[in-house]
């Protein structure tokens, strides 16, 4: 049994020169608790967000960050029916939230933040604090589904679940918008995407997108959106990654009924020039937040990925955990594609 | 068998100056076809809107005005299963939209603005765009379901359906804001209301909602409903009515995940000083657009009013319909509580 | 305008020499009737049974038989807002059941047995009573959905959807568990499929079966059913189209909380010495009548079918109106694989 | 803090002989344990049944006997966000049943026969495995949910939610037949109940059964039951605690559609005598297999319980910790109405 564990620990706000690597001991495991030995951790912006102070939520100080992580258990408290050792898991981005509807007690408890994370060798975690990863992903591979893949997932088959036929609005390159895109494809969607740029628009539409726009340049893009869709109805469901004067144009984009996700924009933007709620209603659709999502949510997704061999897109530039600051840096430079995973152990 | 029926006809959009009583033949009936002789009427703000060419969607030339009747079969076509001689029933707000989710083409059938109403003594209707009614309730009861009950209904059966012990903000006496405040508490919720009287602040809380806010001394009332809820963790579902200054105390009472439907001023607004999808984000809520229902959630309805015992509230001037004109007065005026009735035809 | 169609009649109970060809006037429109002009028209296993007076369920004598054809919209009522001319339709076997659950009433409007069906060159019926088809799909493909693939379909869609990575079981290669098989492999299932040759084996594996299992040469074949799911958990959902000694088996292969769907055995088996409820209870399963669908499922099967490209497995001897007797005859020889097709018209 | 804790043991299987009562240390809180002071607790067939060795499931030799418990967090470990000391909470049946459907390894964890249970002054849980209790209820009235209550609501408000107006029926006075009538009830459901006395008729109107057939003087009762029917068209909702002679009345009492949920009969009735699948095809019903039900679903009931102000039903004779042998006897005799509840502790 290992009795000591690296870790990562954020000590400010100024960014990643607040990380520092230190060595700590291993807790003795409670009756419910289980000890992971990490194998590979993804990266999200929201981590950034954390270390630089600019996150819109709690973040405790001395925190070990990191919210998406895959591993291999390595022991099992006494009370533990549901793992045991030798399986291999991921952590839940809230620790608490294990279904039904959010509460704050639940999302109280974000990975990462609130809860110490998954840059580290070791972790000790509640049973209910993980699941079981698809047996056909790679550590890598596992180690990107917690936050983005949930986040996509969540918009798709939440109360409104996305049936075949559908149309599906994603937006650029991001962890949650080729997660959706996947998920959108598999679920008999069309899917509709934008992005900047030529070579990203041909990965978009080796992906599955019937449509890509160019939201350079077409600024009216949400108009080509809807005359995009059959009967130029507009799209069901949008996952929207962008500020206000994207919302702009989700609402052309959006048909009668149909949900907008408001995702992400970590760091706020306080823009009062968007789009009000009397152009919602004039759009007659629903926009919906979302916070990730729960457990019970993260299985059905793992089973999805497995019946339809989904494969998450993982950049090229892989790190391992020494070089974890960089691994923040490549992923600020915004010249990724696809998760920015961190390699934690390469054997068990 | 009749062979005539006095209808009122709309030929303009100056007001009921428009409103013009005459004579028509009665249609033969189709193999799906139901003639019903009408027993009680009521009416909307939106009969008062399409009468003063206010109304945001088309409108037909020469409508017969009203959505909301009730009436007796005379006679049906020899393809219908569904309904016999002497049954009674009530008109379906959209005549096509039967089930699932709005298109267009449903939502254009909507009865009284692009489908001949309910101001006249008998009309043919295809089966699927009448329900029964429930036994319990007296015609004039009876007539005041279609638009403002079935919006109530549908905000509180949707997609994320009221809960017991949920917490349900409803706004002022209007008829969607009654009904929702009756339909919610059946449903085990806890309602709160806001008001601007003290009398009707007593009627209110003899319908049963636990906490009456009076928004006119109250100028932030969001923060006293919040106050009001449950660990102060905000509402539920609200139902609001209201403009953009109403829409940012919404914001206020509202929960983590809670839906506000965005109901009525159906004159439009254009108002676009009010909260923007910023503040619903930040307020982590569900702004839903809502269209009446359909005559699936119809049947739904009226299964729950008769097992609740629920009675509509009617206002205590009820007119002929020789008077329609002088009951869009009345309700213009707005000195009413509960809804305005027409009585048609007392006897078979 | 056509003004007179030909139609076979059945009147009475003796089999197909009941059958005869003659040419009726075609019924004047009423205002939500659409005249349809059939082009194709498909066989089930309960045509023969109405043939033979064995049908358990009430016929009218001088029905035009058949359940499922596919047609082109030739003329529309005056209230018909859904269809136009020119349009490509399906009839709903049930013509009232638009939505909801069934009633005695809805399912008392069954298409061949109680209102007259499709075996014709036109028909009139209510908007209601009718779909629009797949555009992917032929006449003929189109015209074998309303019977066997909604029965399927509101197996795997009803109250617990088939979810990606759930276990189906379908049996043999009659239309149910054809279509069954498909849209289980379009939504993540995985597939155990039972039948009694190689060929067909090879067949079922073709289309998408994991796992093919001889059910003459394995007289237990529900344990081996069973031990073919991960985990010999068991199915989630059971296609049963056999009789009690199938049932046996079907209670060895499911899994707890399954579903095992009870479908056809139309001419009864009275067989008592099958499987009891406390057997059921025993396996911890939830045996399901099904009884067809209603429209609205009619309308996401279609939706789905086009989204995932779908099409339907047809026979390759194809009969044309004139020779609707041997298209029985051959339905009866138990020689097709695939659905057994009539061509009514090849040309409007 | 405490340091030891009275306990029931149950070393055999030959009835409440092998009961006995001895002390142990209370052991150190893990992370995520809540160590928890019972008040009161209450007791099922399913308790004599394991005393007797005839429980069908897996029981562990010297398990603490109970399923049922309401008690006080005194210390959580630092772990727990969800409760804290003071909280008033009752145990999950199921333990690591949080959400979802069951699995085999979710159902291994029942408490009081394969997880120690509540007969005892202390005892440790994980959060997970405890839920909030309802404000309104007493120590006695908590103490009474975990299995009976949870398995009647799991019947109301699983895939086929019981809806305003459905026909609900229970079978005689257990605790599952009494929440079921509370419950049904109180979502507007009209009940329909049997019984075998006049006395039980009169406390079965008393709470609300719009109907009562005695089934001792009413040999083919499953007729009266659908008389007693709208329509005489069926029960939607059956909630069947009998063996298989019941089964025949059950099949006669449900409507097109309905479910039947198979519930309890413990020790087996291995009847091979009753209905066959075939019969329930005829019924064209779903009988169903129930298994209590999750965590999720407790705190769902435990807000209708607060909502609706439903008080459970407690019998007369109420027993003390050291006299649980005669509390076993007591229940064995079946001379009680309602819920034997003994008290485990008065004061913290």
């Amino acid at each position: 049994m290992p009795v000591e564990s690296k870790q990562w620990v954020l000590s400010g706000a100024k960014g990643t020169e607040c990380l520092a690597l230190n060595t700590v001991e291993i807790p003795p495991l409670g009756r419910h608790d289980i000890l992971v030995k990490f194998r590979a951790a993804s990266l999200n912006y929201r981590d950034i967000a954390i270390a630089l102070g600019k996150y819109p939520r709690p973040q405790k100080t001395g925190i070990v960050p990191g919210s998406d992580g895959a591993g291999e258990v390595v022991a099992v408290g006494a009370g533990v029916t549901e793992f045991q050792q030798g399986d291999r898991v991921a952590t839940c981005f809230f620790q608490d939230w294990v279904a039904g509807r959010p509460t704050f007690k639940r999302l109280s408890t974000a990975l990462g933040s609130e809860v110490d994370g998954v840059f580290r060798e070791y972790g000790v975690f509640p049973a209910h604090g993980l699941v079981a990863i698809p047996p056909s992903l790679s550590w890598r591979e596992a180690s990107t589904l917690s936050c983005a893949a949930l986040t996509a997932w969540a918009c798709l088959h939440g109360e409104r679940p996305v049936a075949p036929g559908d149309v599906v609005l994603v937006q650029g390159t991001g962890g949650v918008s080729l997660f959706g895109l996947q998920f959108a494809i598999a679920a008999g969607a069309h899917v509709i995407a934008t992005t900047s740029s030529e070579d990203k628009a041909k990965f978009l539409k080796s992906l599955g997108a019937e449509h890509v726009i160019n939201y350079r340049t077409e600024e009216e893009w949400g108009r080509h959106v809807r005359q995009a869709t059959p009967g130029q109805a507009g799209c069901d469901i949008i996952l929207d990654v962008g500020g206000s004067s994207n919302w702009a144009q989700s609402l052309k984009a959006v048909g009668a009924g149909g949900d907008i996700y408001l995702i992400g924009f970590l760091g706020g933007t306080g823009d009062t020039s968007g789009p009000t709620l009397w152009d919602t209603r004039q759009a007659l659709c629903n926009p919906k937040s979302i916070s990730v999502g729960n457990r019970a949510q993260f299985e059905d997704m793992n089973k999805a990925i497995e019946a339809f061999n989904i494969k998450p897109v993982i950049d090229d530039s892989v790190f391992d955990l020494d070089h974890l600051k960089e691994a923040y840096q490549y992923l600020m430079s915004a010249s990724h594609q696809g998760k920015v995973v961190v390699d934690i152990s390469a054997d068990v």
